[in-house]
């Protein structure tokens, strides 16, 4: 055996390296995630989901120009009309520009760097056609103006609250917190309850999760740990939640509430979501951003 | 036959006065609209919507109030759910208080009154069973703050544009507008068609109509009657649309069409719409604002 030093390659990181390689990580954790529910699509048996054809992700680039029609990145949609996820998106994007005047100054870093921003991120909403499968959503972000930072988080949005399904989503994010820091879970649990909040219903949108944001700890590397775990573990705790419940059966009745519970995450994706903001205002792809919206909703 | 000088009894008019009579003008428009949707309901003799039980509306009164615990108005829905209308909503509202010092600095007047504020109204919204029968939205309202106002407007929003329906809805607006001031329909047809726009979609939400807001000629008598020639023109106007395509036949295709048209216009009055913002900001009844929402919507 050879005794050989090993080199710390990441203290040699510039800031290049670090985008290059979040940007990878996000395309890595999609194709993962979208392989997992495709095999799940595979796996259902039961009712009449299994007499329809399984579903398979479609992929959809899209191309960014900033306001001077120089090149502002872009991303990649991939959308799955299934028979589990009756509609599920993971969609990736890497774009840069400047804010305007008026939004650089709610981002940090951004109005002393003359609104010049880079982010690069993966969001995933899934609507499914089991009322007993409960919806989620997950999002994962580098962002970088004259600071940098990453956020994300998770959320379970339950048609039917299931203190077991709560309880085990839940402890994913826990214990994949303390393995970075036992402040974050505390933290961060509460973030989301503040954050996936309709305000103008007084209550919740689900059972919350985890929410951060502005996470700059002074290592890029242990941020960036932290924000890779939560991506997997969202999908492995997820993908077993899907897998429990989406054999189950259901009545006309589960499939109402469904709907009209799909018509309380519309209004807070239009009038609260910081994703559906920030997309808006930076002119994101449209269809990108509002992938999030159910296939079909309802309200009394 | 005896000379009388007639009495100008609007010149005695004091702002309460004024209140009372517009807040009562708008109860009587809402009861005539009622009355002429619960006729159309009784009419139609095709295709399934003939064989269900024509609908009536139903009434509910919701109290506002204030902050501080005091009375701050209140409203009152009339839903009706029924065989042609398969949802519409003509709710009046009569609400006072004091707007949040932020909200209030986008209000003319409300400031510099310590943000005190009242407003009267009628908000009408109207989403039909038939894809051939245009969805249409109208507002009328008067305001107080240190200022005072009316404010209003109607678009329609086919799925299926017909120019004949269309000329039909902005003659109708126009013969209205010409009778108060021939400048009113080029400067209000112009406003709505820059108001009812969904910028992200960059689409507008309808054909249009009209949009006037802080309307104060100088007369109160003159404002009033426009406002109320507005309201009275858009009723007649658009129960004849009603009539005359609430018989037609339509295919899946053509409800399929007019599901995802409806989730754009969730999308306009989510993100866009005036009257919810305002609704939301003043601690409005949240039910009776998102009555515009409609029963079903539908996203790709």
């Amino acid at each position: 055996m050879y005794a050989m030093k090993q080199k710390d390659v990441t203290a040699a990181l510039d800031l290049d390296d670090k985008k290059s390689i979040a940007a990878q990580w996000f395309r890595n954790l999609r194709d993962s995630i979208c392989a997992e529910f495709e095999a799940i699509e595979n796996e259902v048996t039961a009712h009449e989901c299994a007499s329809m054809p399984a579903g398979t992700f479609q992929k959809k680039q899209w191309s960014r120009t900033t306001e001077d029609g120089s090149d502002g990145g872009g991303g990649e949609m991939s959308v799955m009309k299934g028979r589990v996820f009756e509609k599920v998106g993971v969609n990736i994007s890497t774009v840069h520009g400047r804010f305007s005047k008026d939004f650089a100054e709610k981002i940090p870093g951004a109005s002393d760097n003359d609104g010049h921003f880079w982010a690069s991120g993966l969001s995933l909403v899934a609507h499914h056609r089991n009322p007993h499968v409960p919806p989620a959503h997950m999002n994962t972000r580098m962002i970088v103006t004259s600071k940098e930072w990453f956020g994300g988080g998770g959320d379970l949005n339950p048609i039917f609250e299931c203190d077991e399904d709560t309880g085990f989503f839940h402890d994913g994010f826990k214990a994949c917190c303390d393995r970075h820091d036992p402040e974050y879970y505390p933290k961060y649990k509460d973030w989301a309850d503040e954050y996936f909040f309709i305000k103008h219903r007084n209550e919740s949108r689900g059972i919350g999760g985890i929410f951060y944001d502005y996470l700059d700890s002074g290592s890029w590397e242990a941020d960036f740990a932290f924000t890779k775990d939560v991506g997997e573990t969202f999908r492995d705790t997820y993908c077993a939640l899907v897998r429990k419940s989406m054999n189950r059966q259901w009545t006309e009745e589960d499939r109402e509430a469904q709907l009209l519970k799909r018509g309380r995450y519309v209004e807070f994706n239009l009038v609260y979501d910081r994703g559906t903001v920030f997309g808006l205002q930076t002119g994101g792809n449209v269809e990108a951003i509002l992938m999030s919206l159910p296939p079909v909703a309802k309200w009394d």
